[in-house]
């Protein structure tokens, strides 16, 4: 097992007045990590969607250690925690060079993409993210 | 006729790190003054969807005079100028009190809701906009 | 005490493809609301950050309950639940008419304007947003 | 004298309710892309600013061609078309594939750091920004 990492560059637009990432933003850093993260385990987010199922945001924390700026190279390590029935649980440092800057938890829920219910975790996204998940040999 | 006029208070997060509001979130204003002026015309944006029909953008120009800052309260006032047969240009100006900060247009394509292809104007949305549109009597 | 409440009307793009509002822009509105809140209290954000103070955000945590549409009224409903030396925990409920759409807590820490080094939060500080802390009498 | 092409990936949260980009971005991908040609022009934004000026956008036009969708690679190819005494035009073509989706200009005027207000181009902005510069050999 190792974490997911992305890397992306922080655009001018996402630092607010006090000249650095304004909060909400690493947020939306986690979504576009883990698009990436489909891509790596499935071809393509759609790949996924195309199969019936979705994934939504039931819970987010964020604990921000250290402001990031304009320009910053930002990597995001992710690591899937744990499966529940419907539910995936992961968590993320945020990180400029070997400086943590934001670290946190997400859970998704698996919704089924006609009524968007809760679904049951399908075996094969299980195995397609045992290379990122905890207490999994990649 | 007169222009439509919205209020908004100008969010910190929507300023850069120069301290004013970014400028293509001045372009994300108009969509928001676009809502409320139907919601003033048709009683929401959702009535104008459900008669089957929709309105793409297809083209926009602003010309930025002055800058916006946090917290500032912004009039955006807007006029729609002419109807094509299947667009609709508007005009704004927006202004911090006597200040005028954007000018620009916006063209409007109207498409049906099924295929996104254009469809002509329908006659009712022309009507229901006459109180904002220059040369109608309101 | 009573909750400070903030009510705003959520914007088209805010919502993202699944239609709903993205789960970062919920963050989002709780900074929007904080900045009416401080607007309550002290007049505006400007005034408070002339006393040589400012607020960042150190931690927040989200639970998504419901999901928020384009066009919807959101009230967000803020109480400070308690102060550190240089802390601010709050807690909010968001909710469309009587649906709680999402919960969650925020904590800030207060720093000096210079060096945006943490500092003990003022008194006149926690005086002026005693009316909203859970605990204090109105 | 060839375009700067910069290519990006559509995020999901930068798509709308339409689940297409949602138009004020596109201008925020030129942004975008501008701080990629100054990294390659003088190492970085930074570098520019460190000289002591800056550019704001004072002007730009944009032609929505071809909706964008989420995950899509997004080229922008920008031409710096010509220098006023204080000012700079771009035109740059945003294309999926071959498919070409916007086009636009934009103006920016140089403005010195301390008071933000309009200087004369510096010769050796002119001077880096030649190899993408309109009638301008290589």
């Amino acid at each position: 097992m190792a974490a997911f990492t992305h890397r992306l560059r922080v655009r001018f637009h996402e630092c607010d007045a006090q000249g650095v990432v304004f909060n909400a933003n690493h947020i939306a850093y986690v979504d576009v990590t883990l698009t990436e993260l489909w891509r790596a385990a499935f071809g393509s987010y759609q790949s996924m969607v195309e199969r019936g199922f979705d994934l939504v945001v039931a819970d987010v924390h964020a604990a921000f250690r250290a402001p990031v700026r304009f320009d910053d190279e930002l990597d995001l390590h992710l690591t899937v925690e744990r499966f529940g029935r419907t539910s995936m649980t992961s968590s993320w440092v945020s990180q400029v060079g070997d400086r943590t800057c934001v670290v946190g938890e997400i859970v998704h829920v698996c919704v089924g993409t006609v009524d968007m219910a809760p679904v049951e975790i399908p075996q094969d996204l299980r195995d397609a993210l045992a290379p990122w998940t905890a207490g999994q040999s990649a």
